[in-house]
C-alpha cells in the first residue's frame, strides 16, 4: 500500500490532547494546525504536523492530498443510530405537519410498530440495501463510524436478521458500523398483553443467542413511560451485562422518569436523549463517569422545544456527546454538521465543542477512543476534508454539502482526489 | 439543439393549475405523474405526460434521461435571498452560541454592519468569486431561480457594485438571479447620527442610479424598530414606486409594528418574515393580495421559536411562499430543501403545502408564474431530480443531500446523466 500524505490544509483540527474523554474547558481544544500536513502508511497515521514539518518525511512514490482551502477533520463518530430498517415513515411525517402528536401516532399502531412490520416484512438482502444506502449518506457526510442499533424486529429472527446485516454490511461498505442490541426497543404489537413474556424473550432467548453469535457490542433499551419501566430495565440490562455487553441506554427522552440516575447505577457507558433530565440525574452521571449522548435532531424533527441542557452538562464535567440519532421516526438525518448547527443555534454548544462532541468523545463512548476520534500518531487514518477554511463553517452553514472527501484507513471512500 | 426527454420518473411533480398563486387548499395540489414523462425542445417544456404518452412523441436522436427511482420537481424558485456579500460571520455565530443575543451583537457593531465591512473592502472580481459559489450551492440544492438583494454596500457605489455583480454573474451561472434593491437594509455606520441624510441618499442617489442602469426589477427596506421606521419606509417605497420598481419588505421579523399592514397599503408584491404578524396582519395581507414570503431558516438560526403563523395564513387565502433567506447573519442556508423541513416539523406545514410554496407561488410572487414554477408545456425547462421515489422525503430527511441533477433551459447544470 502506497503511503498517502494531505499537505497545505487551511486547517488540520487534529482533536490531540490527553487519552480520554474531554470534559469542561477541554471540549474546545481542537489542536489546531494551520497549513497543516498529514502522513499516512498503511492506513495508519505516521505523523502529524505543520506542512513544513511533513513535506521532507514524504516518499516519493506517496499519494499526495492538496488539503489547501479545506479543513481536515477526524472522521465523525456517530454514537447513536438506528441506520437499519424497511420503508420509511412519510406518511406518519405529514400527518404529524397536519397536527397529529408522536405519541398519538404511535398509539395508533403508527410509530417504532409502523416501522416494525416493514422491516419484518423485508429480506436480508433488501435491508442490506437500504442500509448500504443510508451508509452512503454517513459517508458523504464525513462520517466514519456508526453506532448501529438493532430493534425493528422484535421477533429473535428479526433481530437476528437486523445484526447481522449490520455484520454483512462491513464487507460492502468501509463505514465501521459498531452493534448495539436494541430488543427491548418497544413491545411488539402481538404482545401488547403478554408484556411480561416479551421481557422473558429478550433476557431468555434474544440476549444468549445475540452473544452466541458475536452479533454485539453493547445492548440497549428504551427506558420510557409506555416502553421498559424501571424494574424491567433493571432486570434486561443486568442480563446482558452478565453476557459481557456493556450499556448504552434511551432515557429521559419524553418524560423525566430518572432515567440517567439510573444508567448511573446500572453502569451505562452512555446515557442517551436526556431532554428531560434535571439538575440531579446531571450530577448522577458526573458522579458516575456516564457519558450523556445527546440527539438535538429528534427535538428538531419532533417539532419540540426542550433540548436537553447541554451548558449544564459540560459545565458538571459531563463527556458530552453529539450523535445523529437517524431513525426513521423521529431524527432523519445522517449529518453530523446538522447536527452541530442544531447544537449551536439550540443549545448553545460551541462549534469547538460540537466538534470534540462527534469525534473524541463519541470515539471513547463506544471504547474506540485509543484507535479513532483524533489525528493522532498510531491512530486510523479516518478522516474528512471539507470545502471551508475554517472548522466553524461546518455548524454555521446549515443544509449545504460541504464536504470534499472522505478517507476510511487511509482510503478515499467518497469524493474525487485533490 | 438536440431535444431532451425525460422518461419513468416514479413522481414527476408538475404542479400543473391555474395561472395563479395558489391559495387555500389549492397548495395541496401538486398534479403528480406516476411513471412520468416530459419532453422538452429548445430549453422549453413540449409536452408532460405518463411515459406511454410521451415516449411515441420522442425524436430519435433526443437525449434520454432515465427517472427511475427519482422524484422530478420544477427547479425551486427562492424568493427571498442575500448571496452577494463579503466573509462571513462565524465569529458572531460562536459568540451567539456562547449566549448573546442578535440584537446585543449588533448594538456593537456587528450584524448587518460587520458583513457591511467585509462587503465594501471587497473587489467585485472577489464577490463575483464568492458569489459564484453561493451560486453552485443553490443549484445543487435543486434551486434555478433565486431572487438577490443588494443591501451590503450601503454607499451608492457599493450597492451599484453588488447590482453589478449580480448582473455580470448571469454569464457565469446558469442560475436565474432576479435583482433586488436594498439600500434601506440599514443605517450605515457613518450616517449613525445623520439618519435622514442616509435616507435623502438612497431617495435621491442611489435610486436614480439603480434604475438608470436597470440594476433591479424590486425595491426592499427593512422595516423595523432601530432600522427604517413607517414614515422613511413611506417615502423610500413611494420614490421606487415612482421608479417604476415593483415592491418587497421585510415586516415583523423582531417586532410587530404594523409590517403586514403597511405592506398592504403599499401595494408590495410581498411582505417577507412577518414572525410577529397577528391575525389583523394576515387580513389586510389577504385584503390586499399581498403574497407572504416565510422564512423559518432565520427563526432556526437565531435560535428563536416564534415562526410565523404559517396556517393562519393558509386559512386566510394567502398564497404562501416559502424562501431561504440565504444571508451571512441570520439564515446560513441556500437549501429549499432544508426549509421544507424547517416547514414540516416548525410550521405545520405540510410537504405538498411547501413544494407549491418554494415553487409555482415563488414564481408568481417574483412575476415569473407564467413561465416558470411548474413543469407544463411552453415554460422553461428548469427542473430538478431527486434521488428519491416520494417528493414528501425531501422535507422528511434534512441534511441529506438528495439532489440527483438539475437542469436549466433543459440543459444539465448538476451532477451526472443518468
Amino acid at each position: 500500500m502506497k503511503a498517502l500524505a494531505v499537505l497545505h490544509a487551511a486547517q488540520l483540527v487534529t482533536l490531540a490532547g490527553p487519552a480520554r474523554p474531554r470534559v469542561g474547558p477541554e471540549l474546545a481544544e481542537l489542536a489546531i494546525i494551520p497549513d497543516g500536513g498529514m502522513l499516512i502508511r498503511d492506513g495508519v497515521i505516521a505523523a502529524v504536523g505543520s506542512s513544513a514539518e511533513i513535506a521532507p518525511q514524504i516518499p516519493a512514490d506517496a499519494e499526495v492530498v492538496n488539503g489547501s482551502g479545506c479543513v481536515v477533520l477526524p472522521g465523525f463518530v456517530d454514537a447513536h443510530a438506528h441506520p437499519v430498517f424497511g420503508g420509511n415513515r412519510v406518511e406518519e411525517f405529514e400527518l404529524r405537519a397536519r397536527g397529529a402528536s408522536y405519541e398519538e401516532i404511535a398509539a395508533a399502531g403508527g410509530g417504532i410498530r409502523s416501522t416494525v412490520r416493514k422491516t419484518r416484512a423485508a429480506s436480508e438482502a433488501e435491508l442490506r440495501a437500504q442500509t448500504l444506502k443510508h451508509a452512503r449518506w454517513f459517508l458523504q457526510c464525513g462520517t466514519t463510524t456508526v453506532e448501529a442499533k438493532s430493534g425493528y424486529g422484535l421477533t429473535t429472527a428479526d433481530e437476528l436478521k437486523l445484526l447481522r446485516v449490520i455484520r454483512s454490511l462491513q464487507v460492502e461498505t468501509r463505514l465501521e458500523l459498531v452493534p448495539t442490541f436494541l430488543g427491548a426497543h418497544a413491545i411488539p404489537e402481538e404482545f401488547t398483553d403478554r408484556r411480561e413474556e416479551y421481557v422473558q424473550l429478550v433476557i431468555n432467548e434474544m440476549l444468549p443467542q445475540v452473544v452466541q453469535e458475536g452479533l454485539a457490542e453493547y445492548c440497549d433499551i428504551f427506558f420510557e413511560r409506555g416502553y421498559f419501566d424501571e424494574d424491567t430495565t433493571r432486570r434486561v440490562l443486568t442480563a446482558a451485562k452478565g453476557h459481557g455487553l456493556k450499556l448504552r441506554m434511551h432515557v429521559d427522552q419524553l418524560t423525566n422518569s430518572g432515567g440517567a440516575a439510573l444508567a448511573a447505577e446500572l453502569g451505562a457507558a452512555t446515557a442517551d436523549h436526556l431532554e428531560q433530565t434535571e439538575a440531579d440525574g446531571i450530577q448522577a452521571l458526573a458522579r458516575a463517569n456516564v457519558q450523556p449522548v445527546l440527539l438535538p435532531g429528534s427535538v428538531y424533527a419532533l417539532g419540540k422545544t426542550r433540548y436537553p441542557r447541554a451548558r449544564e452538562m459540560i459545565e458538571a464535567g459531563l463527556a458530552v456527546v453529539l450523535a445523529t440519532d437517524f431513525n426513521p421516526g423521529s431524527s432523519q438525518t445522517p449529518s453530523i454538521p446538522m447536527v452541530l448547527s442544531l447544537a449551536a443555534t439550540q443549545m448553545k454548544m460551541t462549534p469547538a465543542e460540537g466538534v470534540t462532541a462527534a469525534t473524541i468523545n463519541a470515539a471513547y463512548s463506544l471504547q474506540r477512543g485509543d484507535s479513532i476520534g483524533s489525528l493522532e500518531p498510531g491512530k486510523v487514518a479516518n478522516f474528512s476534508m471539507f470545502d471551508c477554511a475554517d472548522y466553524r463553517e461546518l455548524a454555521y452553514y446549515f443544509g449545504v454539502p460541504l464536504t470534499h472527501s472522505v478517507y476510511v484507513r487511509g482510503e478515499r471512500v467518497f469524493g474525487a482526489a485533490s
